[in-house]
């Protein structure tokens, strides 16, 4: 790009700096990083090239697009700092709606890339699908070649989609990793190896990419095998949450039967 | 292998049929399958250039290892028709205990694949940890070479560590996949693709290979986000199932935030 498009970002959580990281590597000038941590500010400017600052006063008027990656309930407060005049303003959240963007600019939007980030693992935005709701026409086509410019995935979604995405992504990812938790607590317990699991982590996720999870079922309650759940029950019984938690999605898992074809071991 | 070991395999599930691959591919004779439905043998057994039986009265009587791979339940009434003598006999359960087959040869054993198995999708058997337990060293030494001859992750396990690993397996693979099942029919209800949340479930899993899962978790619940918790459960307002695991889940996951560092999104 020989005049590269100015993006400030706002925050320096995990979202924030893989987004950085992205923007950055595709030739966008990353003016500043906002982050309420001084700490925070500087590591994630310093990556970018970018000016940090702590201090919304400080916050540079010319910049394209405005990106917050705050949390959820912050979003409103850090919009009505801005000042903004018509500049892009989004926001990078699943569950929250575009309008509490309303009153800071006339062009405003969501900018949502599903997936779920650390700081120290680097993401391939490439296949990330990036949910894009905006005000306006105009914004959404800006929104659009933007998005485009980082993600080969990007989808138009209005917000009572995105909450139900969000919700979706909250069972198939938060859920699923508590699960792995909690697998990696009952091994830990008996000084068994976590690693044991990771080819089966692996592979459970795979198979969704070419099988509907609904139709991959396997194990104890899907066969219905009583016998076997209830020995889990009984290893579980110094464990009344785990123990709760083992029954709820084991009935939950023995109910999507009675509508699935049998399946043998 | 000049003189191939010859292996007969009772069974034609998802499991019988991998490991069949995996033992024939490795040049293992695989000399009869034996199922109940003469049409899973005669498909399996083709495959493996095996001789189809029904009927136990014609199990060869001359195989090194017999390789029961039936539903739990079903193990210890097979193992008794096999009318062994002291040919190695091992069931392939992660919960049954290896003494089910203590009647029926004196050299009986486990050889336990920890992963999930499906007909049509090849399974990578080098990656897969075997879980080996045998009624005396030599049945031991036998099926720890038997078990590295395609797996380059062979442990030692006893019946009540198995059980263990059985039980964790099943909220890592059997749990989890039932969380994306979730997932599927959330979107499903409002037409939305299953295919937006892929890469985000092998984001997922993936993270476990370099960090613990206890330490990986993000969403509202780790956050202890309590409005967007609220957002969620109402709208699972008709779906009084997926909001009771919605709600336990969301507690344990919140429960850990007590012990776990603060994390911001």
């Amino acid at each position: 790009m020989d005049s590269p498009i100015k993006i400030s970002i706002i925050g320096s959580g995990n979202l924030a700096t893989q987004l950085g990281f992205a923007l950055h590597k595709e030739g966008y000038f990353i003016s500043q990083v906002y982050s309420r941590s001084q700490k925070n500010a500087s590591i994630l400017s310093k990556k970018l090239k970018a000016e940090a600052i702590t201090d919304f006063k400080k916050l540079s008027k010319d910049s394209s697009i405005y990106i917050i990656a705050v949390k959820d309930d912050a979003i409103e407060s850090v919009a009505k700092q801005l000042k903004l005049k018509d500049q892009i303003v989004v926001h990078t959240s699943g569950s929250v709606s575009m309008d509490v963007l309303k009153k800071y600019s006339k062009n405003y939007g969501v900018f949502y890339p599903l997936q779920t980030f650390s700081k120290d693992k680097q993401s391939n935005f490439k296949v990330i699908p990036i949910c894009i709701e905006a005000s306006n026409n105009n914004t959404s086509t800006t929104l659009q070649y933007f998005a485009k410019s980082i993600s080969s995935n990007v989808q138009k979604v209005n917000s009572a989609q995105r909450k139900k995405i969000h919700l979706a992504a909250v069972f198939a990812c938060n859920f699923s990793n508590h699960m792995y938790a909690i697998a990696e607590k009952l091994l830990a317990k008996d000084k068994l190896s976590f690693d044991l699991l990771k080819p089966l982590i692996e592979e459970t996720a795979n198979k969704t990419i070419n099988t509907k999870p609904s139709k991959a079922q396997t194990g104890p309650a899907i066969r219905n095998d009583k016998k076997t759940m209830d020995a889990h029950l009984k290893v579980l019984l110094k464990e009344k949450d785990l123990q709760k938690i083992y029954e709820l999605i084991s009935k939950s898992i023995v109910k999507t039967k009675s509508i699935s074809p049998l399946r043998s071991k």
